[in-house]
Protein backbone atom coordinates (compact mmCIF):
# COMPACT_ATOMS: atom_id res chain seq x y z
CA UNK A 1 0.00 0.00 0.00
CA UNK A 2 1.57 3.47 -1.03
CA UNK A 3 -2.01 5.03 0.60
CA UNK A 4 -0.41 7.85 2.78
CA UNK A 5 -3.20 7.72 4.83
CA UNK A 6 -2.74 4.55 5.66
CA UNK A 7 -0.59 4.60 8.92
CA UNK A 8 -3.84 6.42 10.64
CA UNK A 9 -6.09 4.29 9.31
CA UNK A 10 -4.79 1.28 10.87
CA UNK A 11 -3.59 3.06 14.05
CA UNK A 12 -7.19 3.19 14.01
CA UNK A 13 -7.80 -0.40 14.26
CA UNK A 14 -5.10 -0.91 16.51
CA UNK A 15 -7.08 0.98 19.30
CA UNK A 16 -9.70 -1.79 19.38
CA UNK A 17 -6.87 -4.06 20.96
CA UNK A 18 -7.40 -3.19 24.86
CA UNK A 19 -4.33 -2.16 26.68
CA UNK A 20 -2.70 -4.26 28.65
CA UNK A 21 -2.03 -1.89 31.93
CA UNK A 22 -4.07 -0.11 34.28
CA UNK A 23 -2.31 2.70 33.60
CA UNK A 24 -2.97 2.84 29.64
CA UNK A 25 -6.37 1.65 30.23
CA UNK A 26 -6.97 4.80 32.53
CA UNK A 27 -5.19 6.91 29.87
CA UNK A 28 -7.82 6.02 27.16
CA UNK A 29 -10.81 6.15 29.61
CA UNK A 30 -9.86 9.83 30.62
CA UNK A 31 -9.40 10.72 26.86
CA UNK A 32 -12.37 9.14 25.53
CA UNK A 33 -14.43 10.72 28.02
CA UNK A 34 -13.51 14.28 26.69
CA UNK A 35 -14.09 13.36 23.30
CA UNK A 36 -16.96 11.70 23.47
CA UNK A 37 -18.65 14.68 25.12
CA UNK A 38 -17.58 17.07 22.24
CA UNK A 39 -18.56 14.11 19.55
CA UNK A 40 -22.37 13.77 21.38
CA UNK A 41 -23.01 17.71 20.87
CA UNK A 42 -21.61 17.63 17.19
CA UNK A 43 -23.96 14.87 16.03
CA UNK A 44 -26.63 16.97 17.61
CA UNK A 45 -25.27 20.00 15.76
CA UNK A 46 -24.57 18.57 12.28
CA UNK A 47 -27.88 16.14 12.60
CA UNK A 48 -25.44 13.00 11.97
CA UNK A 49 -26.40 9.76 11.97
CA UNK A 50 -22.86 7.93 11.34
CA UNK A 51 -21.58 10.61 14.00
CA UNK A 52 -24.18 9.39 16.29
CA UNK A 53 -22.81 5.89 15.25
CA UNK A 54 -19.05 6.37 16.30
CA UNK A 55 -20.44 8.16 19.70
CA UNK A 56 -22.28 4.44 20.25
CA UNK A 57 -19.47 2.92 19.43
CA UNK A 58 -16.81 4.79 22.10
CA UNK A 59 -19.72 3.91 24.46
CA UNK A 60 -19.06 0.00 24.19
CA UNK A 61 -15.57 0.52 23.58
CA UNK A 62 -15.71 2.29 27.42
CA UNK A 63 -17.41 -1.01 29.11
CA UNK A 64 -14.98 -3.40 27.29
CA UNK A 65 -12.62 -1.03 28.99
CA UNK A 66 -14.11 -0.54 32.13
CA UNK A 67 -14.42 -4.61 32.66
CA UNK A 68 -10.56 -5.23 31.78
CA UNK A 69 -9.45 -2.24 34.21
CA UNK A 70 -11.39 -3.97 36.58
CA UNK A 71 -9.98 -7.22 36.54
CA UNK A 72 -6.17 -5.73 35.33
CA UNK A 73 -6.37 -4.11 39.16
CA UNK A 74 -7.92 -6.88 41.35
CA UNK A 75 -4.88 -8.80 39.46
CA UNK A 76 -2.34 -6.08 40.01
CA UNK A 77 -3.21 -5.94 44.06
CA UNK A 78 -0.73 -7.89 46.52
CA UNK A 79 -0.78 -5.69 49.42
CA UNK A 80 -4.35 -3.51 51.34
CA UNK A 81 -1.81 -0.60 50.19
CA UNK A 82 -2.00 -1.48 46.18
CA UNK A 83 -5.98 -2.32 46.97
CA UNK A 84 -6.72 1.10 48.18
CA UNK A 85 -4.13 3.09 45.63
CA UNK A 86 -6.18 1.20 42.74
CA UNK A 87 -9.31 1.36 43.98
CA UNK A 88 -8.97 5.33 43.57
CA UNK A 89 -8.12 4.52 39.69
CA UNK A 90 -11.08 2.34 39.10
CA UNK A 91 -13.35 5.42 40.87
CA UNK A 92 -11.89 7.45 37.91
CA UNK A 93 -12.53 4.84 35.35
CA UNK A 94 -16.03 3.95 36.78
CA UNK A 95 -16.61 8.26 36.43
CA UNK A 96 -15.43 8.14 32.90
CA UNK A 97 -17.91 5.43 32.20
CA UNK A 98 -20.70 7.25 33.66
CA UNK A 99 -19.69 10.31 31.57
CA UNK A 100 -19.60 8.50 27.83
CA UNK A 101 -23.29 6.96 29.50
CA UNK A 102 -24.56 10.19 29.76
CA UNK A 103 -23.25 11.40 26.43
CA UNK A 104 -24.87 8.16 24.51
CA UNK A 105 -28.24 9.61 26.44
CA UNK A 106 -27.68 12.72 24.19
CA UNK A 107 -27.18 11.26 20.96
CA UNK A 108 -30.84 9.14 21.77
CA UNK A 109 -32.37 12.22 20.62
CA UNK A 110 -31.36 11.80 17.03
CA UNK A 111 -33.79 9.13 16.97
CA UNK A 112 -36.91 11.56 16.97
CA UNK A 113 -38.07 13.22 13.70
CA UNK A 114 -35.96 16.19 13.31
CA UNK A 115 -39.17 18.54 13.06
CA UNK A 116 -39.26 17.33 16.51
CA UNK A 117 -36.14 19.06 17.68
CA UNK A 118 -35.51 21.92 15.40
CA UNK A 119 -33.75 24.39 17.39
CA UNK A 120 -31.31 22.59 19.22
CA UNK A 121 -28.98 22.78 16.93
CA UNK A 122 -29.25 26.62 16.99
CA UNK A 123 -28.81 26.26 20.95
CA UNK A 124 -25.73 24.44 20.72
CA UNK A 125 -24.38 27.14 18.25
CA UNK A 126 -24.74 29.64 20.34
CA UNK A 127 -22.17 28.05 23.18
CA UNK A 128 -18.65 29.99 23.56
CA UNK A 129 -16.72 27.23 21.44
CA UNK A 130 -18.23 26.90 18.45
CA UNK A 131 -18.45 23.27 16.96
CA UNK A 132 -18.20 23.56 12.96
CA UNK A 133 -17.01 21.56 9.83
CA UNK A 134 -14.68 22.31 6.95
CA UNK A 135 -13.30 20.43 3.84
CA UNK A 136 -9.96 19.79 2.79
CA UNK A 137 -9.66 21.36 -0.95
CA UNK A 138 -7.23 19.64 -3.69
CA UNK A 139 -5.25 22.90 -4.01
CA UNK A 140 -4.80 23.19 0.02
CA UNK A 141 -1.35 23.46 1.80
CA UNK A 142 -2.68 21.21 3.95
CA UNK A 143 -2.96 17.99 1.75
CA UNK A 144 -1.06 15.35 2.58
CA UNK A 145 1.06 16.65 5.54
CA UNK A 146 0.18 15.25 9.00
CA UNK A 147 -1.49 17.00 11.36
CA UNK A 148 0.95 16.81 14.18
CA UNK A 149 3.54 18.42 11.80
CA UNK A 150 1.54 21.69 11.26
CA UNK A 151 0.76 21.89 14.68
CA UNK A 152 -3.12 22.49 13.73
CA UNK A 153 -4.45 22.95 17.29
CA UNK A 154 -0.94 25.07 18.05
CA UNK A 155 -1.76 27.51 14.97
CA UNK A 156 -4.82 27.60 15.12
CA UNK A 157 -6.13 27.22 18.20
CA UNK A 158 -8.64 24.70 16.42
CA UNK A 159 -9.02 20.97 17.52
CA UNK A 160 -9.73 18.45 15.22
CA UNK A 161 -12.65 16.23 16.71
CA UNK A 162 -13.24 14.01 13.95
CA UNK A 163 -12.62 13.35 9.76
CA UNK A 164 -14.65 11.79 7.62
CA UNK A 165 -12.89 10.47 5.01
CA UNK A 166 -15.28 9.09 2.05
CA UNK A 167 -17.46 6.39 4.10
CA UNK A 168 -15.53 6.27 7.38
CA UNK A 169 -15.24 8.58 10.76
CA UNK A 170 -12.52 8.77 12.06
CA UNK A 171 -12.45 10.13 15.49
CA UNK A 172 -10.43 11.88 17.95
CA UNK A 173 -7.81 11.21 14.87
CA UNK A 174 -3.94 10.44 15.46
CA UNK A 175 -2.08 13.21 15.55
CA UNK A 176 0.35 11.01 12.52
CA UNK A 177 -2.61 11.31 10.42
CA UNK A 178 -1.98 12.36 6.68
CA UNK A 179 -4.90 14.76 5.54
CA UNK A 180 -6.47 13.86 2.31
CA UNK A 181 -7.96 16.29 -0.10
CA UNK A 182 -11.91 15.84 0.64
CA UNK A 183 -11.06 15.09 4.04
CA UNK A 184 -13.97 16.26 6.24
CA UNK A 185 -13.02 17.69 9.73
CA UNK A 186 -15.12 18.57 12.47
CA UNK A 187 -13.22 21.06 14.57
CA UNK A 188 -13.89 22.78 18.09
CA UNK A 189 -12.93 26.21 18.96
CA UNK A 190 -13.35 29.94 18.56
CA UNK A 191 -14.71 32.13 15.11
CA UNK A 192 -11.37 33.47 14.60
CA UNK A 193 -9.46 30.27 15.09
CA UNK A 194 -12.37 28.92 12.25
CA UNK A 195 -11.74 31.40 10.00
CA UNK A 196 -8.17 30.90 9.96
CA UNK A 197 -8.15 27.74 9.47
CA UNK A 198 -10.86 27.44 6.78
CA UNK A 199 -8.28 29.99 4.96
CA UNK A 200 -6.08 27.05 4.88
CA UNK A 201 -8.09 24.47 4.03
CA UNK A 202 -9.72 25.94 1.08
CA UNK A 203 -6.27 26.93 -0.42
CA UNK A 204 -6.34 30.98 0.14
CA UNK A 205 -3.05 30.63 2.51
CA UNK A 206 -0.19 28.30 2.88
CA UNK A 207 0.41 26.98 5.87
CA UNK A 208 2.56 29.13 7.87
CA UNK A 209 6.13 27.35 9.21
CA UNK A 210 5.74 25.45 11.92
CA UNK A 211 7.24 25.10 14.30
CA UNK A 212 7.57 29.20 14.39
CA UNK A 213 10.87 30.53 14.68
CA UNK A 214 12.21 31.55 18.13
CA UNK A 215 10.75 35.35 18.70
CA UNK A 216 8.16 35.53 16.48
CA UNK B 1 -12.63 51.06 40.97
CA UNK B 2 -10.16 51.35 38.34
CA UNK B 3 -9.16 48.05 39.09
CA UNK B 4 -8.91 46.48 35.37
CA UNK B 5 -9.76 42.99 36.51
CA UNK B 6 -12.92 44.34 37.94
CA UNK B 7 -15.04 43.75 35.15
CA UNK B 8 -14.17 40.07 34.88
CA UNK B 9 -14.59 39.51 38.16
CA UNK B 10 -18.22 41.29 38.10
CA UNK B 11 -18.89 38.83 35.47
CA UNK B 12 -18.19 36.09 37.05
CA UNK B 13 -20.53 36.95 40.04
CA UNK B 14 -23.26 37.69 36.84
CA UNK B 15 -22.82 34.27 36.19
CA UNK B 16 -24.94 33.56 39.81
CA UNK B 17 -27.64 34.47 38.35
CA UNK B 18 -29.59 32.11 36.70
CA UNK B 19 -30.60 32.81 33.07
CA UNK B 20 -34.03 33.69 31.68
CA UNK B 21 -34.85 31.45 28.54
CA UNK B 22 -34.44 28.10 28.12
CA UNK B 23 -31.83 28.65 25.40
CA UNK B 24 -29.73 30.24 27.63
CA UNK B 25 -30.30 28.04 30.10
CA UNK B 26 -29.44 24.74 28.06
CA UNK B 27 -26.36 26.46 26.64
CA UNK B 28 -24.44 27.41 30.05
CA UNK B 29 -25.62 24.07 31.18
CA UNK B 30 -23.50 22.49 27.80
CA UNK B 31 -20.74 24.67 28.04
CA UNK B 32 -20.64 23.34 31.88
CA UNK B 33 -20.50 19.85 31.35
CA UNK B 34 -17.37 20.30 28.72
CA UNK B 35 -15.65 22.63 31.18
CA UNK B 36 -16.17 20.63 34.28
CA UNK B 37 -14.46 17.90 32.87
CA UNK B 38 -11.95 19.40 32.41
CA UNK B 39 -11.73 20.71 35.85
CA UNK B 40 -12.11 17.68 37.66
CA UNK B 41 -9.31 15.86 35.86
CA UNK B 42 -7.31 18.99 36.34
CA UNK B 43 -7.86 18.88 40.40
CA UNK B 44 -6.24 15.13 40.39
CA UNK B 45 -3.41 16.13 38.47
CA UNK B 46 -2.42 19.45 40.70
CA UNK B 47 -3.73 18.02 44.01
CA UNK B 48 -5.58 21.04 44.50
CA UNK B 49 -8.90 21.63 47.12
CA UNK B 50 -9.86 24.91 46.11
CA UNK B 51 -9.87 23.73 42.29
CA UNK B 52 -12.06 20.86 43.60
CA UNK B 53 -13.96 23.55 45.75
CA UNK B 54 -15.16 25.20 42.16
CA UNK B 55 -16.06 21.64 40.63
CA UNK B 56 -18.62 21.19 43.27
CA UNK B 57 -19.86 24.92 43.23
CA UNK B 58 -20.21 23.99 39.26
CA UNK B 59 -22.18 20.77 39.88
CA UNK B 60 -24.61 22.47 42.29
CA UNK B 61 -25.34 25.15 39.89
CA UNK B 62 -26.19 22.49 37.23
CA UNK B 63 -28.50 21.16 39.53
CA UNK B 64 -30.36 24.82 39.72
CA UNK B 65 -30.47 25.29 36.15
CA UNK B 66 -31.32 21.46 35.41
CA UNK B 67 -34.41 22.53 37.77
CA UNK B 68 -35.00 26.09 36.20
CA UNK B 69 -35.02 24.90 32.58
CA UNK B 70 -37.59 22.00 33.77
CA UNK B 71 -40.09 24.58 35.28
CA UNK B 72 -39.50 27.15 31.91
CA UNK B 73 -39.95 23.98 29.58
CA UNK B 74 -43.21 23.77 31.24
CA UNK B 75 -44.38 27.23 31.43
CA UNK B 76 -43.21 27.45 27.79
CA UNK B 77 -45.50 24.91 26.60
CA UNK B 78 -48.39 25.47 24.59
CA UNK B 79 -49.16 22.78 22.14
CA UNK B 80 -48.42 19.18 22.21
CA UNK B 81 -45.43 20.27 19.17
CA UNK B 82 -44.43 22.22 21.76
CA UNK B 83 -44.05 20.46 24.31
CA UNK B 84 -42.43 17.12 22.27
CA UNK B 85 -39.60 19.61 21.19
CA UNK B 86 -38.79 20.92 24.84
CA UNK B 87 -38.98 17.03 26.05
CA UNK B 88 -35.71 16.83 23.59
CA UNK B 89 -34.32 19.94 25.05
CA UNK B 90 -35.19 18.27 28.67
CA UNK B 91 -32.74 15.13 27.60
CA UNK B 92 -29.89 17.36 26.63
CA UNK B 93 -29.92 18.72 30.09
CA UNK B 94 -30.26 16.24 32.08
CA UNK B 95 -27.62 14.11 30.31
CA UNK B 96 -24.98 17.70 31.23
CA UNK B 97 -26.34 17.37 34.72
CA UNK B 98 -24.96 13.54 34.67
CA UNK B 99 -21.62 14.87 33.45
CA UNK B 100 -21.48 17.11 36.18
CA UNK B 101 -22.47 14.49 39.14
CA UNK B 102 -20.18 12.14 37.47
CA UNK B 103 -17.42 14.76 37.65
CA UNK B 104 -17.72 15.16 40.55
CA UNK B 105 -17.66 12.00 41.41
CA UNK B 106 -14.11 12.17 40.11
CA UNK B 107 -13.04 14.68 42.68
CA UNK B 108 -14.54 12.61 45.53
CA UNK B 109 -11.35 10.61 45.48
CA UNK B 110 -8.92 13.57 46.93
CA UNK B 111 -10.67 13.32 50.40
CA UNK B 112 -8.72 9.94 51.12
CA UNK B 113 -4.45 10.58 52.00
CA UNK B 114 -2.32 10.94 49.16
CA UNK B 115 -0.53 8.29 50.02
CA UNK B 116 -3.24 6.56 48.66
CA UNK B 117 -3.65 8.06 44.92
CA UNK B 118 0.18 8.61 44.49
CA UNK B 119 0.01 7.58 40.86
CA UNK B 120 -2.90 9.17 39.54
CA UNK B 121 -1.27 12.38 38.82
CA UNK B 122 1.16 10.75 36.76
CA UNK B 123 -1.32 8.47 34.61
CA UNK B 124 -3.73 11.89 34.00
CA UNK B 125 0.23 13.59 32.58
CA UNK B 126 0.51 10.87 29.85
CA UNK B 127 -3.25 11.68 28.19
CA UNK B 128 -2.65 12.98 24.90
CA UNK B 129 -3.43 16.92 25.59
CA UNK B 130 -1.83 18.15 28.65
CA UNK B 131 -3.35 20.15 31.61
CA UNK B 132 -0.24 22.00 33.39
CA UNK B 133 -0.18 25.66 35.05
CA UNK B 134 2.03 28.70 34.55
CA UNK B 135 2.32 32.21 36.07
CA UNK B 136 2.46 35.41 34.09
CA UNK B 137 5.08 37.28 35.05
CA UNK B 138 5.44 41.00 35.83
CA UNK B 139 7.61 41.39 32.78
CA UNK B 140 5.60 39.79 30.67
CA UNK B 141 3.82 41.37 27.52
CA UNK B 142 0.35 39.52 28.26
CA UNK B 143 0.05 41.56 31.58
CA UNK B 144 -3.06 43.93 31.61
CA UNK B 145 -4.21 42.75 28.31
CA UNK B 146 -7.60 40.79 27.43
CA UNK B 147 -7.19 36.72 26.94
CA UNK B 148 -10.02 38.02 23.60
CA UNK B 149 -7.30 40.80 22.17
CA UNK B 150 -4.19 38.80 22.55
CA UNK B 151 -6.13 34.91 20.99
CA UNK B 152 -4.41 33.30 23.18
CA UNK B 153 -6.09 30.21 22.13
CA UNK B 154 -6.22 30.60 18.38
CA UNK B 155 -2.05 31.61 18.88
CA UNK B 156 -1.02 29.09 20.73
CA UNK B 157 -3.90 26.50 20.68
CA UNK B 158 -3.44 26.42 24.67
CA UNK B 159 -7.29 26.79 26.30
CA UNK B 160 -7.22 28.49 29.58
CA UNK B 161 -9.40 26.11 31.65
CA UNK B 162 -8.81 28.16 35.11
CA UNK B 163 -7.28 31.48 36.77
CA UNK B 164 -6.29 31.98 40.26
CA UNK B 165 -5.55 35.36 41.26
CA UNK B 166 -4.79 35.52 44.63
CA UNK B 167 -6.58 33.30 46.99
CA UNK B 168 -9.72 33.41 44.10
CA UNK B 169 -10.65 31.03 41.31
CA UNK B 170 -12.04 32.08 38.00
CA UNK B 171 -13.10 28.57 36.10
CA UNK B 172 -13.40 28.97 32.57
CA UNK B 173 -12.62 32.43 32.30
CA UNK B 174 -14.31 35.39 30.46
CA UNK B 175 -13.10 35.89 27.09
CA UNK B 176 -12.83 39.86 28.28
CA UNK B 177 -10.78 39.05 31.17
CA UNK B 178 -7.54 40.84 31.78
CA UNK B 179 -4.38 39.59 32.93
CA UNK B 180 -2.16 40.62 35.85
CA UNK B 181 1.21 39.71 36.90
CA UNK B 182 1.12 36.79 39.40
CA UNK B 183 -2.26 34.99 37.61
CA UNK B 184 -1.41 31.42 37.89
CA UNK B 185 -3.00 29.72 34.87
CA UNK B 186 -4.74 26.37 34.27
CA UNK B 187 -3.95 25.50 30.67
CA UNK B 188 -4.99 22.45 28.27
CA UNK B 189 -3.12 21.55 24.80
CA UNK B 190 -0.20 20.25 23.50
CA UNK B 191 3.28 20.65 24.73
CA UNK B 192 4.24 22.66 21.90
CA UNK B 193 1.71 24.72 22.71
CA UNK B 194 2.43 25.02 26.36
CA UNK B 195 6.40 25.97 25.44
CA UNK B 196 4.84 28.73 23.22
CA UNK B 197 2.54 30.11 25.97
CA UNK B 198 5.09 30.27 28.72
CA UNK B 199 7.77 32.29 26.63
CA UNK B 200 4.85 34.51 26.86
CA UNK B 201 3.98 33.61 30.45
CA UNK B 202 7.55 34.41 31.41
CA UNK B 203 8.53 37.33 29.46
CA UNK B 204 10.87 35.65 26.85
CA UNK B 205 9.12 36.31 23.98
CA UNK B 206 6.48 39.37 23.06
CA UNK B 207 3.08 38.60 22.35
CA UNK B 208 2.36 38.63 18.54
CA UNK B 209 0.21 40.87 16.07
CA UNK B 210 -3.36 39.53 16.55
CA UNK B 211 -5.00 39.13 14.54
CA UNK B 212 -2.66 37.61 12.03
CA UNK B 213 -2.23 39.84 8.76
CA UNK B 214 -3.57 38.02 5.59
CA UNK B 215 -1.42 35.86 4.18
CA UNK B 216 0.53 34.63 7.08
Amino acid sequence: MVDTAEPSLSSEEGREKVPRTVRELLTEMKDTSEVIVDLAYASLVFDSEDMVEEVHHLERRMDTLLYNIRIKAMLSARTKRDAEQLAGLLQVASSAEMISNAAGDIVKLLKYDSDKRPFLPIVLKEAEEKIKSLTIADRSDMVNRAIVDMGVESETGMRIIALKRGKRWLYDPDEATKLKAGDLLIVRGTDNGYEVLRSFANGENLWPQYPKPEGQ
